[in-house]
């Protein structure tokens, strides 16, 4: 027997639901979020001992969450910043943190200023700090969409297990993951950057006429990219949520493009990245 | 032992996922449903035998909604009423069916005429037929809405097992599920009708200085029987999504009302009816 | 305008999680329970003015669910009436209760006594009393069984929209929610009488030549209640998960029924119910 | 701007489901699989300009799976290995390929050779194939465990924000995920090997007085690589199922660790690798 030892690890609190109402306003403003902290440093001695001494209970992680959240949240970017830099920075045995953020979004139902609707779509944050470098990716996730034309399937090769038609006008739908990386965390305004992105997603998706969803993923990073020099890398995960046209002929009908069966499994899924060449290294941004 | 029989029974096809588009105009028009079929009637045979001669296939119920899809499937409580008419009608041994249909809402990408983007909340009908008469009840779900103030619970009973403090100033937070009955099924509008609907739960919720949830059910049922007298019964379900106060006072800090822990489980449920006094018997517009 | 009244209502608290430890014994005795109350009586006062002095918080139900368990919880069946009946009895305002718990299935890891396995499939009781007559129903659900021959589905009718072929042999695969009428509420071995229900449900689903799921369905009923006078209506809900069998052809393969597609969306849905001609009226059993 | 270029990417079906009957015995075998296969390779061109002439559409990944099910599945890391080979080997723009399969699993209804009753808990495999190299990790999803004793959590720092109280006997509950690395991908007995290595799981969960779940986790990985030389890497991913003792002196009663609310989020979440110090390198075997 050789050997063994003590490999890779880290721990932290997920999902702390925190809703926080700002109150100063002529409206309130409610800032909904679903926070995961995760610590990685030297946690030797509890694996191998359970000398609990380097330990931050992952009840403190909760407990410093909402208070920190007692000073305002602001956007995403910065609390989970701030987040990073107070567990790196003061709890000894911790030597990096990533603090990962689900945002719920919320439209007003205008008959007062204190009502709220939830919207689709969540915004989302991922931030890690080594104790010198903090990166800072920001996304989106849940964020469904469907094009009903403008995109087709074709020219694919043939193995000996390929049935699929030639697809000349298919129904595009998908649920988009998407993560852009910025150069770097310095202060900015994150709000305008973030509905900037999203807005350039889906203006992407749309207006991109597709050979395939990967030209489309492609479009879609592109878009985002290279519109802000500051975003050096984004990458996607898009499903393909397959519409099938349904074969009518049985019944003495045609079905030219109008009648679908929406498929929840198997599905396609597409990933990739697309990055500015220029981009610092990613060092623990993906970890 | 005494004699054991067959029971009430029915059967159907549960889920069937339709999506139809309509290309005919400027821009397209893309209709997302999730269908289910019931059909209820002499079944005996079946149950005893396994004699099918009476059981059409829940496939075929599948295929008729797709052929039905072909000619156009407007409003879905139009759309459910072809249904249940067709199966009662030409299916030997069904006496009753009801269709249930979820509808998905999709808001327009302004990219181009053809994208669209998923929005939250759900429109939904229950349509019943027995051969005679035909009951449509309407509704939403997975509305999910808040108030950050404008709510309290006070003057509640206190039994030994009561804790809970009376609170001045709650927020309110719930997923509205509303079902609200027509009065007969005879074509109208039913876009505008659920428009109209909708936004009045909305803005009753919004606007009614909530003492219990329950008062606020009942004023956003009242507040949509009150504006259409074709509608006569309408029944809510409201869990009451619970946001605590987080007490920050173990880290020095106050909370006025700020900072909240959104929990997931056990909630509040609460369920209510408003009706008409001269609704028309409900039949099995519920069953 | 006609008046608008106050319908029929209740509330409660849903899903309050409770885990009971028995520590007496060699071996301890893990209870693991999802416990919902409902609670039904003359609430008109809250919805009305938001007059809060008849309704009992949802937070003193959960309170009660707890504080009764340090007592043990014993059976399902047990720990429901006792609920129940403190409801009625002790709140002025409340008639009727019902009183709803799912309890999650723990095997033992033998290499202790205090070691536990989840195991699949949920024991479920629903008990109803109104001030004089307590319900007793327990159940199953969640529980997933397949069989791969012994099931065909033939001479069905064959309408303009049937395109399903006869099928004299195919996977019969569901999942079991169960419920079964007690005729009385007197204290009797339930843990008993369930394990034995249980058992008859999976022989009669196995080893029933299955002309169609109905069939199926009312063999399962009739076998638990044939073999037990006192269980008077038993009601079952079998969706019909679909397994279709792989064209192969196009790769050069028959399939003698081997590889099968496991479907997700559409299911069919059997309901139905097998009941004691002398059972006694179910009053509020199903509300 | 700086160039935008191509990154990572990478694409596949997901959740092909399969279910195998195997009919030659006396009894049937049934295989219940959710297959996942993610190619890499050379997509450029579809990326950057929509040919798709190395695409292999996903539709033939799926119809590949089910043909390979026609000669049977035997045990997932063959099947995966076989799929992951298949890939790499004809289609000419693929590198590499990772095929992921969850089983589920299913017990014997004894009452005939061919009925089945699902069980909990999920066998796993990873196969990544380079067409050099194959990486095998064989692994576990959703095992729910759960001890009622033996476990304390004391010792721990405390910061400005720690509020917990030092636990001396707290249950401790876990959804288990585990992974292990075989040396290689040389046939063996995988069935035998995965049966083995979620025994010692389960009992080193069991019997490990465990000061943290961290050192729980060590535990548990360190048991399965202890016993067997061939296995060189292990990561497991334990969320800490709060079970949080009931409070319930406000009802005069006391609490001997008897009464628990069973929470939903936030969980700790712990994450460990336990690893051989003659592993080969991983290669891609996590991607």
């Amino acid at each position: 027997m050789t050997e063994i030892q003590l490999g890779d690890n880290q721990y932290g609190k997920a999902e702390t639901r925190l809703v926080r109402v700002d109150r100063g306003g002529d409206t309130h403003v409610v800032t909904d979020l679903n926070v995961t902290t995760t610590l990685a440093g030297d946690f030797a001695a509890t694996h191998l001992t359970g000398d609990n001494s380097g330990v931050l209970p992952t009840d403190s992680q909760r407990n410093t969450i909402y208070a920190f959240a007692r000073d305002g949240v602001g956007q995403i970017e910065d609390f989970a910043l701030r987040l990073a830099r107070h567990f790196v920075d003061t709890a000894a045995t911790v030597t990096r943190a990533r603090i990962a953020i689900e945002q719920y979004s919320w439209d007003r139902i205008p008959a007062t200023g204190h009502s709220f609707a939830q919207a689709a779509g969540t915004r989302t944050v991922t931030v890690t700090y080594d104790g010198e470098t903090a990166t800072v990716v920001s996304g989106v996730a849940d964020v469904t969409v469907l094009n009903t034309t403008g995109s087709e399937f074709r020219g694919f090769p043939r193995d000996r297990y390929t049935t699929l038609p030639e697809m000349a006008d298919r129904i595009l739908g998908t649920s988009v993951t998407a993560r852009w990386r910025h150069r770097d965390a310095e202060p900015r305004d994150w709000a305008d950057s973030f509905e900037w992105a999203r807005e350039r997603l889906l203006t992407a998706f749309a207006d991109t006429y597709s050979k395939s969803l990967q030209q489309t993923l492609h479009a879609m990073g592109e878009r985002v990219l290279s519109g802000d020099d500051d975003l050096v890398e984004i990458r996607l995960a898009l499903p393909n949520k397959h519409h099938f046209l349904v074969d009518l002929a049985p019944f003495g009908l045609d079905n030219p493009g109008e009648v679908f069966f929406a498929a929840d499994r198997p599905y396609g899924l597409i990933e990739g990245t697309v990055c500015r060449a220029d981009a610092p290294d990613p060092g623990l941004a993906w970890w």
